[in-house]
């Protein structure tokens, strides 16, 4: 079989950890890696022994031989350039966001489908061993009825003046959200402020609601003091937390609930009885394997047809969709959204 | 000097806790306890030897050597209890939240001020060593301009089936923020939810807007498995987190900031410069006196006319009415409501 | 059945925990409390309705209605009281350590043999849901073979004149290693250092060596910044640690462990292969009750011949002769000292 | 300014890392990388673009062009291979331990001085920001006298063949207390024992006596459940805690202490009043620069004769002979074993 062939766009923080897990990859050969500094790609190139370096996009569309671009530049950038490498006829992973707009990011995956290709967007962490394993409980109904999602990503971050806070850090929590829970978000609301002289959000709390009660928030933040990474996923059998900020023990597994009966007196429907469970916590082993190796072997095997995408169009544009909300909430004072059921279910 | 001579009514969870620190005081004699349940009341009046038990709480309101009535019931009787007292021309001690509406408590507050009588509020949190060392650094400057307060309050806790989790939960929040904080909140918006068959909400965020971007959160959760109790107040020069979970060092000063400069060229107003800062951490030492000794002693004084009352009934009034507002917001699916401002600062 | 008598000796610190739980037990009655301050034993008395009340040992010594005494005095006192409560035909319950010498030890536990009554010892610790958890593990062989047990008993202690740390603190950790290890060490070490003016050691490093290769090590220090409790118990199969300073989640059961087995070539014995297991961590839920409340019971329900003393005399002696060896160490200037073992099998 | 020309033999672990800091270090040229597995050489020299890669020693020996060679091999090589570097007239670097004897940790640092070049020894972790910031609070006073330096070093480790766990970790602890406390050790006393089919000592405990009463302990362990980096340092005045583990605030600073001063009575010499002072705790911010880049910016102005090296052959000599003689008293049983001053003092 022959290798998959790779070209990667944007050398600068991310796309080198990409060229990096694709070049290990045995079924793949990174053709041609491109940055608009010449001397970005030039580094990553030599270190990874790619044939072809450019500052030119143009030269990996034309490029026949390359299966799959790979778009790790700067989100205002990918539309276009995600566009033209569909349209080229190539697959496509594109960093997340996947675009800045739901209706740029629908008609990618339309374009997609359109020509017969992929379009996988690289939300990291729904490959890391934590998500997976949080996929695996809430699956196999070890959790039991999912009632909250509840994820806190906050430290002293980089502020950038072309996006706020929740283009920037909430994907991840959103493509989290998105793989666990799945299903069909009912109403979105968030407040934002940015504070000194920011020009764009600094911190910001999104709640979004889903149907039989299921509710999510995520408070993101670049003006704290510490780092948290804490997400906690509360089921009627078990509640899992999930803190990335530890060593070890990253995810725990609480064996605690509530149950609720009718009081024993029929005439007071406020009358009930509770009942508390508290047993083993569990801390289980997690596959230390680097998110980004499963994340490329999955689109590898995809391309072979051998299975599905995990984190395909659809999710990047359910991602982008919520962000948009979110954002328009906050233009709105915090004012609650209804989100679009067809437009949701057509993906 | 005559011993401030108190009755305390209600001898449940938290009632003994106040008949103990009242009865430690030097100048102070507990003269006698109530409650509904007589030998609730007889177990704390041996305990600290009170002269009078009963069960009739008209007892109290009729001593006429009583100066000081502390209401320690559930919340549901504050108002008719604390209204008893007042009119009996005794100062008045009543636990959170004052009164389970914003209409009660501001008739107790004007009620106290007709009669000349004090109103004290138990917002007993405002008297622990670690937020009285928070006030301490908002008041002085340390912390510059505030930005946000971000309250976490959940655990496995006590399902109710009078009050939601806001009204048990949120009291501890707000009246530390509204102690350290002070100022006049412009908006507020909540979400809750009910879970399983549980006749209340069991987890709500409640979000407070404040006039120059200062924004305040506050998370409350019944069914959390771990036991959370984290606050961060941000600020443009230091930051504080006050964890009261931690067995030591509960309250941390961060050296960390960012400062924002316009970019060099004039024209292009979204250009800017962040500069980071981050110097040590400093977790100062608390006193460890009990916060009910504080309260007390608080009390006491200002029964004698020689310090005003930290935590009084205007302090009570606005707490509840935030409660109140919050609810409603609730009730109307999240949307946010405008905080009526001339009833606020009449108090 | 007619209750169980007891009077106790001694209301400072730890006594009147002691008399708590006797009085709610629901076989006893606490007849008498008795300290060489009246005024202590007067405060005790009230509040658990104790109807003697006194400051002169001998009062307990000669009333006949009395099953049993507590003995809650300060360490140098506990072999003379002690053994006159034996010698009045009482069962006794001694704080720790037992009492400051081996010999005095082992002449009251036969003392207690000879007159047909108990000898109960305060092991407070074996008696806590994480010890007696710990216990389980060990019985059941969930460790496998036992490597070794780790212990670490440091915070800013309160010095005291007659006796130093290892006295202090060493009793806790040498009575959880007895209890769970059980079998007969075969050595000890020790190095204790007095810092500044101290007087007595407030530094000390305990190492005790058994068959096999299992090996106790025990730190207590009264002069370390922070409190640490934390002990490991490495076994084959399992790792235990148990972090007394938690407030959840103390006890956690790691499935961790190495084997070994010879390399393929028979000619180099150092040729070894390795292979390393990790997987889940488990912290057990933890019985909750008060350890004082699970000693009381033990002790009524041995007195009533239903089951054997957890701490009993024997247990006592073993402890007091660690101490003391360790001490003799010290003294020795870290020298290795063998355990005399028939005089250890005789218990 | 010709730039410092370095070969680095070994390129397995820890070599490559060495191999990037001097790269990176604008007057130094890294001319040859040399393994006896070529492929790891031809890896290491590919990605740091290396002039010469080779899988002979005896190359870079022979090249007079090479300034410094850094030794990055296994222990038992050390000895043969400096010793080669030194005669050639070049400056070298090793690895720790040194060697793996005091003999000829002592021979090679003779054969420096009287080759006139320089011995340095790859003590990383005394160039690192915390263990560097704990330098300056010995050395300005802030800790006041030294009492004692306790320091844990366990994890499920990986197990070796050629040496026992205090070989493979206690460098890093002992290396450590040289570098802060300095000094003559008087004395040392260790044990450690090898569980399961393991050939080497897998957990150890060392304790080391300074002279007024400084006492120093190590414990080293491969068959821990959890990592655990752990140092207290406490002094008269100071205490410092250095929790390696720690994603952020490694070192806390605690101005806790005890003083002591004699009872009034002045017959009694055992009667002494101690007084406890608790002050804030500081978490100072750390210098981020990797250790590796300080290390080599030291041994650049060491051979350019601006400044002193850090960790010099004398320090190499200091912490071998330490391992040494702890590795003989666990020989002898856990025996103290007196350390011999004029050796030491020679350096």
């Amino acid at each position: 079989m022959p290798p998959l062939r790779v070209g990667v766009m944007g050398c600068g923080y991310w796309g080198p950890n990409l060229v990096r897990n694709f070049a290990r990859h045995p079924e793949v050969k990174v053709e041609a890696v491109c940055d608009r500094e010449l001397k970005r790609a030039e580094r990553t190139g030599a270190e990874y022994r790619v044939p072809t370096v450019t500052d030119r996009p143009e030269k990996l569309f034309a490029d026949r031989s390359l299966d799959l671009v790979v778009v790790a530049t700067p989100t205002a950038t990918h539309y276009d350039l995600t566009r033209a490498a569909l349209e080229s006829g190539k697959h496509a992973l594109v960093m997340k966001p996947l675009t800045s707009s739901g209706e740029q990011a629908e008609e990618l995956a339309a374009l997609a489908a359109k020509r017969g290709v992929l379009l996988a967007v690289d939300h990291t962490f729904v490959f890391t061993g934590a998500v997976r394993k949080m996929k695996e409980l809430v699956s196999s109904g070890a959790l039991g009825e999912l009632y909250y999602f509840d994820s806190v990503r906050v430290n002293l971050g980089l502020f950038q003046s072309d996006i706020n806070v929740i283009w920037d850090l909430a994907p991840h929590d959103i493509s989290i959200l998105d793989y666990l829970v799945g299903g069909e978000p009912e109403e979105i609301l968030a407040v934002g402020v940015a504070h000194g002289q920011s020009p764009t959000e600094n911190i910001a709390y999104i709640t979004i609601r889903y149907p039989n009660s299921f509710l999510a928030h995520v408070h993101v933040n670049w003006l704290a003091p510490a780092k948290v990474r804490q997400l906690i996923l509360g089921g009627s059998r078990k509640m899992v937390v999930y803190d990335d900020v530890q060593p070890s023990e990253k995810v725990k597994v609480y064996d605690k609930g509530v149950s609720f009966q009718n009081g024993g007196d029929g005439d007071d429907p406020y009358k009930f009885m509770v009942s508390y469970r508290a047993g083993d916590m569990v801390a289980p082993q997690l596959d230390a394997k680097e998110a980004l190796a499963v994340e490329v072997e999955n689109i590898v095997r995809a391309v072979r047809g051998k299975e599905p995408l995990v984190a395909d169009g659809a999710a990047g544009v359910r991602v982008v969709r919520l962000l948009e909300a979110a954002q328009r909430s906050i233009a709105e004072g915090g004012a609650p959204l209804r989100l679009a059921q067809p437009a949701w279910s057509r993906l």
